[in-house]
């Protein structure tokens, strides 16, 4: 039984029909459609369009389906074209010729469009809150790792020493957008179309604001023909989820960085990293390639969405029926890798020698530059004379600490300048004090408004 | 004179220096990098960095540079490698070896991050500007057409009548929603890098808040690592600007449709229509057509970014400078077509006979069925009934409304009916009163929301 | 059991396991991975790595499992990581030790490339002959609708009359361009990576050109680095896909336009149309829409794994493994929507009458300047006079064929215009008789090239 | 003066002009599209629309403004819509009225089409030039550094010892790969669409063939529909662009993280390197950096491309203006690195001390499990073994090599082996002795082998 046969002679075509269902898609929606069905039902009841028994009837049929669902027991037919034609037959089979009044004055283009937002506040929750956990993570190492020093990079090559701590922050700040993005997102979702029919507007009179706020919705959509073709919340969160996980690939790039041998500043634990068929000696970081991989394919997802919205001639178009295998992989991707990094980053071990040890000398040079600068030289005249230190050194096969004072006083003639001080780390750390610098101090004050955004909700 | 030689021996290969070079795209940025140099400098100054002769020095000097770009009279020369190479020479030009303190404690990481956020706060008022434009023209036309009955399509075949009104306003809450993500990057653009040097922090002594309040940013960064390469604002911005012209070409798309002779419902003013080299009679829509590639375009400019972030692999790598340019020309590409819509949509003319013409009798078969609804038959069976009647009436080459009582009877036994005012475009448009439904009552409201949103400022 | 274990002491952290394994995905590729297996043991066996009897006992393990898959038979367990690892798993299972043998030499990173590049060689070709079948289809049309008219469009305005077998052909060609396309791929494809090791080249002596000789390929790799890396061929072939669903999605557009109420010129058979749960009148074209919103998701997966491809660090990398899901789904889409259209246009009914209505006088102007350039007036001023007599005609509601010969020579002073043949479709289609103009017997020639194409194999 | 103003009454809008134009794009054609006029009026000739005056007189007008463009002074004026509109009106200028018989039997739509293949054609064997010329250095360099040793990567972990040669070589074949693509792309472009008028074909006789033939084209289109709106050589060149980009992005990759201080095993010249504003001691490898990062815009282009090709809904469609922008972007980024790429290989320094120092002795492992292959242990037992030495070198803190014969006998406990040849990278080298192997031999083969593939043109 189909939802749309009458005027029809023929049948369906098998190929198209099975190009057309999206059954195996869309019955995620399940729960979402139910509960959008007894919230319709429940304003046709109130207007008169069904009486109290017929309402009863329906509800009690629906919730029947819902625990179905809910236990796993709910049986698909091989006529069930999609969610709502499958939940509306089982209707059928439960409470009888009832059923065929609770689609008055609804179509499945604001069904559907119901639903998906339903899921979509329903769900993006429990994304959120992978992402807490995450960054609650990343602020437990940097509250463990704090005196630890390490070179930071621009690029790829040894830029200034900074603290681990500020480094795994680094990673929290990105992720606190997503979360702000997907809570806008989510905002975009709280906008009920039920009740815009097809494309006028249902022709039976509903309170939609009280469907609204029976399914949780903040407030209603103004225009039918907007509300049953919008799919803004969808692009917006396949961009959302493509942009944390760019986020989230290009932290796995600087793991899969730091845990070559070259680098070694990183150990994974053996449950996060994988061996290889031929070479024994191997251990990969394979789920941090995948994030990287993944990224592109999450990419995809957004562009290819967009494509298709792209081409919209009208309101409505089947066009649109793409936009759920979209989103739940963008979803469950995020899902699966996100937990990954949480597990990865409590087990793996920093090797705090190794970090220390490429601290070279020359990273100082910006400091040497500062000792200049305090003296009264101008910046980019002592930039100047750094730099030619540095050739110097670099010619003649020793670190800018190892230069003599006559070297020093052969470039910078006037001045008598005690660099004692300044090829330390933790000296040059020190002179990052600003906030969102690396100074220790500067970091704790990151450490706690980092905590206040984690208890923010 | 560069910003970087000290170390270097050879000269830069020119193949090698052209590609490096950004000054034709970043030369777009100097009133911003001026700007951001004078709260520097201020700082600077503050803090003791600057004696105050200095700093009148040097503020005069960027002020002086700010007029002559003001003037369009600054001379770009072949060295300058970028906009800030470029005020930093004319500075020295101007004031001399003073002009070299103004980079103390600054790098161009966290400079060209600073002039870049500055530009969108400077700019993207303007696009909204021009979308809150556009959306007034359709208000007008609203307003103007409010008697005008049209057919809605979905999936491109006739559905139900509307009214031109509802239709236009259709386009009104998509650039509703864009000017809301618009005005949430600029949220996300008002947080201050100036102050992460180039990765680690500044190690001079500023103060960040203030500089932030000087520059008419809401708050600075938490993190410099994060500050310097964070481009979530970029790729938001690119998101925001395709997804308008998506929206843009949606309405491009219906346009084009509804001005082909077979729609007619249409017709450009010759001043926003192009002829044919070849073909005499022609009259193109080719600005709606440009607007739908472009869009394509901009997807590619959203898509390409995206896919360059993904790849980076540490804080400030120079694959960043690929952001200018997308963004300059995603924003430029909407400046030129949104006010070509503005003024295309105030002249164009509407062909009401035509519209009325094109709402056929078949297109009332949901409100048939409504009516047998009310009589007490399950939509779902009053559907199937009607669909019936339309088929019955496509097989004798006639309309459902000239099936005789008789035929309806044989379909619906056990009902008299009186169907004679169901087939009128405006009874069935009066029967879709919600909010956000198509008859008039309903579309006055919405007319009344929309004008309260543009009020909102 | 894993076939890497050895130096690692914790389990897989179950989450990243999951992320990881691909068995899901890659089980697809099972017959090919056997097929790559036995030729591989049979060099083993040939250059004495195995015993006679060692090779048998593989060659008939491998055998049974792949009999195992053609029935549908083979279990998979929970510890099988990929379909590498599932075969060799089971293969221990029915042979014992020996099988260990047969990974000698041997790594996942030049098998999985051998058996993904045997997949293409094995699929295509359907891919190849479905694509040939709606070719037929298409040619077929075109032969049977020999007669009949219709307007052309640019600009989605009407244009000039031409044979809708033209049309019909019009589509032939981008689909021989996507088979040219196909068969370059599949030759890229056949260079067989196999005995590359994992980067360096196997250590064992095999005769690389055997085996591609047993195995179908043409050539075999030059360098062992490149070829465990190697996905052109995936990216080629996604772009090949992409290219060929963006020529269906163009043909599906005119479909969905032409079946328009407007437009009226194509009536889809109702086994490859869908209704509405709405509205009972509604005849939608939903597989046509589908297939554009699908040519989205396809660029998309385009895109996703260009981005992917181009973040890569080293050789192999696991970001890699998103090839093959990617390949799946676009192969796939193309098989499902492929032979709807190749079903639908044998179903649907042209309405000649509609077409023959739609092509007004205006269309016939530019036969009317050619007129007037055989009378020896330029092009370009011929034009503008027409243009002229079509605005007259415009503003007096009439078409340019009622234009009166007072009229005519008030336009066009010297000369006394014949143009009664001018204003008839089959008159001004022959007219355009070079090869590939839409004149009946350029048509013909046309349809006999299409023809020689199609028999070309 | 325009090509079509004849139906009009009004003006264009200033800003819908400006977005119409595509003259600051398509001047760029101007030669091309002077010598397609001169092929079509050859033909115009030859069969009596042009007299033999007439012929002369545009052919010498249009030899004359040929020489303008050549010699930089053809003026360009404000009403110039595009290259065709100028080029008319500048023969105009030269030999007024018979400038308007160019022009006959001929469109925009076939004329640009014609055009922009022809400088496909003329210009792809510039960028096939320069990657030959990439390629020759890459051979070069394999050449002169035979004799050095490296470790291989697969997951950007240590795998096995190759030559440097072998490296070098694995850039190579994926260039190899690009310019067959770019031959077939350029051999799709040899198709002339000219003659194929506006949509319908030329009414005109021409032979179309000797067009083909004067203009360098190998056939001729056989579809005029087809024909006007084949963009097909767009997008695969876009994807050829693309791919190539994305072959040495990842090329680049790998000289930033070999560049890098912890690899070390590349030094850039300071012609291919740049410093920072800050740093005094840094040298960036930015052009490399950029590479990464044009090739995300190079996909945006594609992939933009790609979404305004999908949504066309005729045959010639204003959208297609958008290809030329997209095209010449993507040509002139590749013009642009790619001598850079052939620059720098030169230029730079390989540290083989350092490769060398960074092969570790569990690179050998593979090596010790073919020796336990060899004496009878099937290989996957061999790499469990392996496996096993390896974790016990890693918990004593010592390389594999350095386990005592007792400690190897433990794991391995029935064979004396002799382990004493296999840790060195020479020994392990020469092992991969097949074609497409590390082995000296086999990479002298491979030098062959890409040579001859240079030679072949």
């Amino acid at each position: 039984m189909g939802l749309w046969g009458g005027r029809f002679q023929g049948r369906s075509d098998r190929d198209a029909w099975l190009l057309n269902a999206s059954i195996g898609v869309d019955q995620r929606l399940a729960k979402q459609d139910i509960k959008g069905s007894i919230a319709w039902a429940e304003q046709l009841s109130q207007h008169g369009i069904l009486s109290p028994a017929e309402h009863e009837q329906i509800q009690n049929g629906l919730n029947q389906i819902l625990d179905e669902f809910n236990a796993h027991q709910f049986e698909f037919q091989a006529g069930d074209e999609d969610i709502h034609t499958a939940v509306e037959r089982r209707l059928y089979e439960i409470i009888g010729a009832t059923a065929g009044k609770l689609h008055t004055g609804r179509s499945r283009n604001d069904q559907v469009a119901t639903d998906f937002r339903l899921w979509m506040l329903d769900n993006l929750p429990d994304l959120v809150s992978a992402i807490r956990d995450l960054q609650t993570r990343l602020v437990e190492r940097a509250e463990g790792d704090l005196g630890v020093v390490m070179p930071s990079y621009t690029h790829l090559q040894r830029a200034q020493p900074v603290l681990t701590s500020h480094w795994w922050l680094s990673f929290f700040w990105p992720l606190e957008r997503d979360i702000l993005r997907l809570k806008q997102t989510m905002d975009l979702c709280g906008v009920l179309p039920l009740g815009s029919g097809a494309v006028a507007g249902t022709s039976m009179t509903v309170d939609r604001e009280a469907m609204a706020q029976a399914l949780g919705f903040d407030s209603i959509s103004q225009n039918s023909m907007d509300a049953v073709s919008d799919r803004d919340f969808v692009a917006q969160f396949l961009f959302n989820a493509s942009l944390c996980a760019v986020h989230l690939s290009k932290f796995a790039e600087q793991i899969i960085l730091f845990s070559s041998s070259e680098f070694g500043f990183i150990t994974l634990d053996d449950a996060f990293a994988t061996g290889s068929s031929l070479m024994p000696q191997k251990k990969n970081p394979d789920v941090f390639e995948l994030t990287r991989g993944k990224t592109g394919s999450l990419l995809g997802l957004l562009t290819g969405f967009m494509a298709t919205l792209k081409g919209l001639p009208s309101t409505y178009d089947k066009d649109l029926q793409e936009d759920k295998q979209a989103v739940f992989q963008a979803f469950d991707t995020l899902m699966a890798i996100i937990p990954v990094f949480s597990g990865a980053i409590v087990t793996l071990r920093i090797n705090a020698d190794k970090m220390a040890a490429a601290i070279d000398p020359s990273m100082f040079a910006t400091d040497v530059a500062d000792v200049l600068v305090r003296a009264g030289i101008p910046f980019r005249e002592a930039h100047g004379m750094v730099g030619e230190a540095v050739k110097l050194a670099d010619e003649t096969g020793r670190g800018i600490h190892q230069l003599s004072t006559k070297e020093w006083d052969a470039i910078i003639p006037t001045l008598n300048l005690d660099l004692s001080n300044v090829f330390s780390p933790q000296e040059s750390i020190k002179l990052h004090s600003m906030v969102g610098g690396t100074a220790p101090q500067a970091v704790s004050v990151q450490i706690n408004t980092a905590r206040r955004c984690l208890n923010a909700k």
